[in-house]
């Protein structure tokens, strides 16, 4: 951060609490403390090692040269709806229509949205936690307050207690907002525990805010991870959040989607009037690209990711002073190291003395203080080389 | 809209009611009434027929061709904040830093920052009519209310009684909402009433929402409107918004900036990344090409604008139906015409008789619903066809 002259603290006093009070990110710190470190091997966002593979960049090239740089659909080009309705019909097994997909310049921004749509001054979110920090962050914007309720962590594994979840909800309680596969801890909700949440959820009137953005990362040999759509009836109050980032490598991109009951169509367009007004259309053609043509790089992609799991966890054991337990899903090894309490004091060290970059629990809220989140989607050769830097640096 | 189901019903009135109410567009249903109808020339949006100039999308092409397809800045890249630390130095006649410069996925999502830092639940923004309605609305979907304040409407000139304006601020006011260039009606501010306003918000301690986002299309021979920044002081309360969609024709890229104080770098990093988190590289290095190598591609719009300003209003008074004064600013012609007060009607009855797409007044909030907004940013022959399809039209 800069420094804050009088006049600029004088102006800060004037803003929202809301705005002034959104907390900055705790990866970013350990980032900026490591960001210029030669030979650095960064695994601490989420994000493999990976360009956008060449045949979606083609495809919004070819886009550009049509001239296609005008203002579009809000809702999204009907070409990529399509697209999505096509790519859910064969991950899930059944009919999907165009008019539940909305595309938004982000899974962020769908998180965004939703997060308006359910919730406002004086509500609650229920959040299982550790949990990527942005879903709590996008609810205290919206002025709501995100309740955290911490996993069980035993023996580097974490588990979801139905009954603290139960525990949780408040007549204040607005929605549940649930990430499975999760981001960082790797927990990977059965089909039953999902229809218990869903049990809740419709008990209570609450809405499920369902982050399945690391389905095809699972690694049973299941196609996919267990989802709200094998549970869910079309009256039930789940809204999806989605994003191009992960299965395409595209997280340079900003486009994602919601999946909502399509009788939102206008109070989502809406909301994304007021917000972006739209995705450029050549963005959304490499979209499609990778809808249509993207099995085969998703295939790769899920590979590779079983391999650098493989990797880490069997050269993290070997050192004998971690404690582990390899994910049932995303991309992240979740682990804590013996003797060590304060995992943004270890993160540090590890940047100075292993030159990896690995993000603290203490950037996902409660429940995870004590471990360090590392990504997994790179290269071998980059996560062999890693192995060896942390056995090096946690042997001495 | 598509029909709601009673499940959709039921599931809609769960959400919400800032969510829910935000408005659909005044100016989309007349655009769904004419969409499909052959031959229409379309100048309801404010979008010029121009695509992106090919030097802006191969710098777009050549960062796709490079793999910069990754996570990014939250403030954008150094490169386009430097860029446009050097366009405002050059347009401005004074040194800006690249701190002061904040990079947005559109317009849109620069008014929807800036007006989630200075307003919340139970605050009142100011905002002089009639205007670009997204602006009112973001501040709807924010919690807050917007004031309106309808400008004086004289021979078809459109003026702003400061006094009005000083009588609309109560104690829960926090911010003016001020477009110089005007969008719809060519209202161009001078310095004194930039300077006028700038007290009025000194005095109640009020923040500036400025849109100078027409700044260059003028029409007295300028090189650029009368802005804020000719009367401000580094202390003052004022926040740009900014689009790189008209001067450049880039509608359908979705980038723009705020210009702030460096003061409120982490807070508006921390809004971009619960929003959106941040814009492609390939869009931003776009938006670096516009800015360095744009000037002649800037001044070619210019002097098309002119020319459909004048072709439009000279056409129009021709037909001896018809209250307008030609615009100091933007890209809009407001007119009236003898004997129609409803202006909804009216554009709809222009799309049937005169295969003419005009916005109706009514979309943009009181004082303007008598009048039509014309977009004249387009070729010539299109407005001479214009122009003859609605002598025919208003004669008959």
């Amino acid at each position: 951060m800069s420094t804050v002259t009088p006049t600029g603290a004088s102006l800060l006093s004037s803003l929202r609490p809301e705005a002034r009070h959104a907390p900055e990110s705790g990866i970013v710190e350990v980032v900026n403390h490591g960001r210029l470190k030669e030979g650095l091997i960064p695994l601490w966002v989420g994000e493999g090692d990976l360009p956008t593979p060449d045949f979606i960049a083609r495809a919004a090239n070819a886009s550009l040269a049509k001239g296609e740089t005008f203002y579009t659909w809000q809702r999204g080009i009907p070409d990529l709806r399509e697209a999505l309705a096509r790519y859910h019909t064969a991950l899930y097994g059944r009919p999907f229509s165009m008019e539940s997909f909305f595309i938004t310049g982000s899974g962020m921004q769908a998180v965004q949205i939703v997060v308006r749509m359910v919730t406002g001054p004086g509500d609650e979110v229920v959040i299982p936690t550790p949990a990527w920090p942005n879903v709590g962050a996008a609810i205290g914007v919206a002025g709501a307050i995100p309740v955290n309720v911490p996993m069980d962590y035993v023996q580097g594994r974490f588990s979801l207690d139905l009954d603290r979840l139960a525990a949780a909800i408040t007549p204040k309680t607005r929605a549940i907002a649930i990430n499975s596969p999760a981001n960082p801890t790797g927990w990977t909700a059965t089909k039953d525990e999902l229809a218990a949440i869903l049990a809740l959820a419709r008990k209570h009137g609450l809405w499920i805010i369902a982050d399945e953005i690391y389905a095809r990362f699972v690694y049973d040999g299941s196609a996919r991870a267990a989802s709200f759509h094998d549970v869910m009836e079309p009256e039930d109050r789940v809204l999806f959040v989605q994003t191009f980032s992960k299965n395409w490598a595209m997280t340079g991109w900003r486009v994602g989607w919601i999946e909502a009951p399509p009788a939102f169509g206008q109070v989502i367009e809406n909301l994304i009037q007021y917000s972006t007004s739209g995705v450029p259309v050549f963005v959304q053609r490499g979209a499609i690209a990778a809808l249509d043509e993207g099995e085969p790089f998703v295939a790769e992609q899920i590979a590779r990711a079983a391999e650098g799991r493989r990797i880490i966890a069997e050269g993290l054991k070997a050192t004998n002073r971690v404690t582990l337990s390899p994910p049932d899903g995303a991309l992240y090894q979740f682990f804590s190291v013996d003797g060590w309490q304060d995992s943004r004091a270890l993160a540090i060290d590890l940047v100075d003395r292993a030159n990896v970059g690995l993000a603290p629990g203490t950037a996902f809220g409660p429940g995870g203080e004590t471990g360090l989140r590392l990504c997994f989607a790179r290269k071998a050769s980059d996560l062999v080389e890693t192995v060896a830097r942390l056995q090096r640096a946690l042997a001495s």
